[in-house]
């Protein structure tokens, strides 16, 4: 039983970490402003910038606090219930993650990446990669200095994947991609001698308050929690605030609203976290990786499935009339699921995506692990894109300087996309062997039951399983590679006739 | 000459003022999104409400951290310069106020003040005074208790009055109200006895899209800087965050341009602040009432003047046709200007607003130093209508139960309204003795040299001089009622042939 001396003990952390959470929870909010509202003057990027600044510092000063450390050391574990020894388990992690790297460390990886940012700008524009080899190369050496900081014994490249999807490893990974390459490089390769739907429809005007308004519809039949929620208008599309969403109307309709459907897929994830525990890890999302399976299983298995558009395509049809005029439903899905291989990862396809974040991964890995020097990357990424897609970029503007996110050191999170389309891939079969009437709700417009599912075999817990339990508790298995597979191939056999 | 360690105990100090003061400008961040974007669904408030607590105890903890208290001890304030002694200054006030109050006191009176609120609003609804009267009771009975934690030696109105308008005394305060009182309640009962001008066409319906568009042109003639701020739409017109505005439509058009008017002051003061000084009293506004006379001057001095419609109504005219058609400036002038007593402060006009803030003063000092009970506020406030603008409210819901104020104990508050009244007189005058071109250029619609002067004499200084001291630098007198009642007789008499 639990005594009285660690029933206190456990509170006190608990609201220590919330404290901290609370506060990771304003610099979102504020993160949002910035991303939708933000007035951009330079006084007042100034004033925010000190915002954000005096908040990160704060933040910091509150998940590394002594006393955390100190009750983490003098709390019985056995003596709590299984969701406060989760609990206690992730702020364990959280805590050695946070006071593990030294502060100078820190601030010299942050420094390094706002230079860095700048000359992978020009470096990109002016297609010179040797402009930002020396930044990469220094940016890989420090992030291999901070893994060791953080555990000294694992590989380097498997501890910063911890920050993203605790608990995967590299053996892992590898399996995962090896499998997913030998399945999907043939069917890209098949595909290609198929014919291709028309996609003449993709440039037909929709004016913009109609996709505003059939995105607001969308995201609400789709569960997005409007009393909870908004939609708005940013760059990038994304998820910032508490469940918020936004999107962005310069990349056509089309992609307008398979981004919609992606952001919900994240907000209601958000939306539908306890409440309870908000600010401490039950009360927050497991990983990116389960985070991203959220929204691809709204984007793919919902916003790219035929059971849905055919019981919807009418409704969209006749909001863009007269831009979908004499289009059916077939020919539709075919146009929202054309594949078709390509240099930009952000523009891919589903099928090519994966490529693209397999070619990143192995890069990744070989720089960390040092089989790779930052000078060969523009020679081995094009080799790679020869592999995998078939095709070879011109430059390197098109190739290996695409990317934002090694700029900051973001090593080992782009495997969350792959994991996230695995996981959504997993628990949409675990919905439908589980939900016998879901095909029938999807394509009549009516999620709640698959949301419903969703909420009690994934959001509602938060972080209390790690991520393998969390699968395995709603689907019967651990994370595998199998469903994606099989969902892949007989999508786009089907499609392109194969 | 400054020691070296007298700067680094200056350094260590300002830096610790700026982060507290860089929290305080994220909770105005997250305020501004809670008035303008947040949803209102349950789960969306809470979230917000804990965000917003965990930064207040955090700001809390870093304006009465102890180290702030042992550098204003050790430091030899003889070896500053004059701007870093006035930052030690107003560092030492704030801190003074900040760690008087026992954590508990505030605490009860948190508290008090979320139940008054409510009660409040039911005993307004239903006119029953006798329902709020034992909340009212505590808010005095805690907030002179405050008082006293804060400096026992002086009267406790006197002392609350600081925090919104530090220097100011009772003894000023009732001789300005003595003066006004003299000449405006006189002005009043005259202007009773002359014909009104034609108000129809305040009821001609100008549309929403227009009236966005107007206000918005309106703002940027009077120096507003989007490329920093915001305009936006909320309940109540504000000023939150770095410097951006909201407006409401639903009073009007007349009283939206106003309040843009009135808003694009304090939007103006707070982006001319010295951002090198940002979040410390040397990048902060001198007190509420010098920010309302920023407000005051765009929108009596400008927005209600008789130069500015003489140049500029043609435009609004041409706007809002044909709702405007026929009317003339001189008109249109008469109308933005017309003087009428009613029972609400926030609907009242330039002559008789003034009139609703001495009644208020006068009870709220009587309450504080008892010589009036709570109980008998209904009578008195009554008799004071009677008194100041010849009519008695029908019941208390349009008589001493209108305000939100007192319900969180925010006494001395209402003073800084006529304060800024006072101080929009006296600074436009100094500028009009100043920049010749002034009235012209209004006429003109160019508000530059007047901006240019206010950021010259008072925006740039931020808290570096007191009230009296800036007020005598910018128009070599103190703070005096003499401009305030010159320019209101003058406008009137005229106005209304008096």
């Amino acid at each position: 039983m639990k005594t009285e001396r660690t029933g206190k003990m456990y509170e006190e952390l608990v609201a220590l970490c919330a404290q901290a959470g609370e506060v990771g929870s304003s610099i979102e909010s504020i993160g949002w402003d910035q991303h939708v509202m933000m007035p951009r003057g330079a006084k007042s990027v100034e004033v925010r910038g000190r915002e954000s600044s005096a908040l990160s510092a704060l933040h910091h000063g509150l998940i590394t606090t002594p006393r955390i450390g100190e009750l983490l050391q003098s709390i019985d574990v056995a003596k709590l219930s299984e969701a406060e020894a989760a609990q206690v388990r992730e702020i364990k992690e959280m805590y050695k993650r946070a006071v593990g790297v030294p502060t100078e460390l820190v601030a010299q990886i942050t420094k390094l990446a706002t230079e860095a940012e700048m000359v992978w700008r020009n470096a990109r524009s002016s297609n010179d990669f040797a402009l930002f080899q020396p930044y990469l190369e220094q940016l890989v050496a420090l992030k291999c200095e901070e893994a060791r900081c953080i555990d000294p014994r694992r590989r380097p490249y498997e501890v910063l994947l911890q920050e993203y999807e605790p608990g995967m490893t590299l053996g892992k990974l590898d399996k995962f991609f090896a499998s997913i390459r030998s399945v999907c490089v043939p069917l890209i390769q098949e595909i290609a001698n198929r014919p291709q739907p028309d996609v003449s429809m993709l440039n037909k005007e929709v004016p913009m308050e109609l996709q505003v308004a059939y995105n607001k519809m969308l995201a609400a039949l789709l569960g997005y929690d409007f009393e909870n929620g908004r939609l708005d208008t940013s760059t990038h599309p994304m998820t910032c605030g508490f469940g918020r969403v936004t999107n962005r109307y310069t990349n056509g309709w089309l992609s307008a609203l398979l981004g919609t459907a992606h952001e919900v897929g994240h907000g209601n994830y958000c939306h539908n976290l306890p409440l309870e525990h908000y600010g401490t890890p039950l009360g927050t999302y497991r990983s990116l990786g389960v985070h991203e399976s959220q929204s691809l299983m709204m984007e793919r298995h919902i916003a790219k499935s035929y059971p849905f558009w055919r019981g919807h395509f009418r409704y969209l049809q006749a909001m863009f009339s007269p831009a979908l005029n004499g289009v059916t439903a077939e020919q539709f899905y075919h146009v929202v699921n054309l594949v078709e291989p390509g240099f930009i990862r952000v523009e891919a396809d589903e099928l090519t995506y994966t490529m693209h974040i397999i070619l990143r991964y192995e890069i990744e890995k070989a720089l960390m692990d040092g089989s790779l020097e930052v000078k060969d990357l523009p020679l081995v990424w094009n080799g790679k894109m020869k592999d995998l897609l078939g095709i070879v970029p011109p430059n390197d503007t098109l190739g290996c300087l695409q990317d934002i996110h090694w700029t900051d050191g973001s090593f080992g999170y782009f495997p969350t996309y792959t994991l996230g389309a695995i996981g959504a891939a997993q628990l949409f079969a675990g919905a439908e062997a589980q939900v016998p009437t879901l095909e029938r709700d999807v394509a009549e417009g009516d999620l709640s039951s698959l949301n419903i599912w969703l909420k009690k075999n994934v959001h509602q817990h938060g972080c209390r399983y790690r991520s393998d339990e969390l699968y395995r508790l709603a689907t019967g298995s651990e994370l595998t590679v199998g469903p994606y597979l099989a969902y892949l191939t007989e999508k786009f056999t089907n499609l392109y006739k194969l």
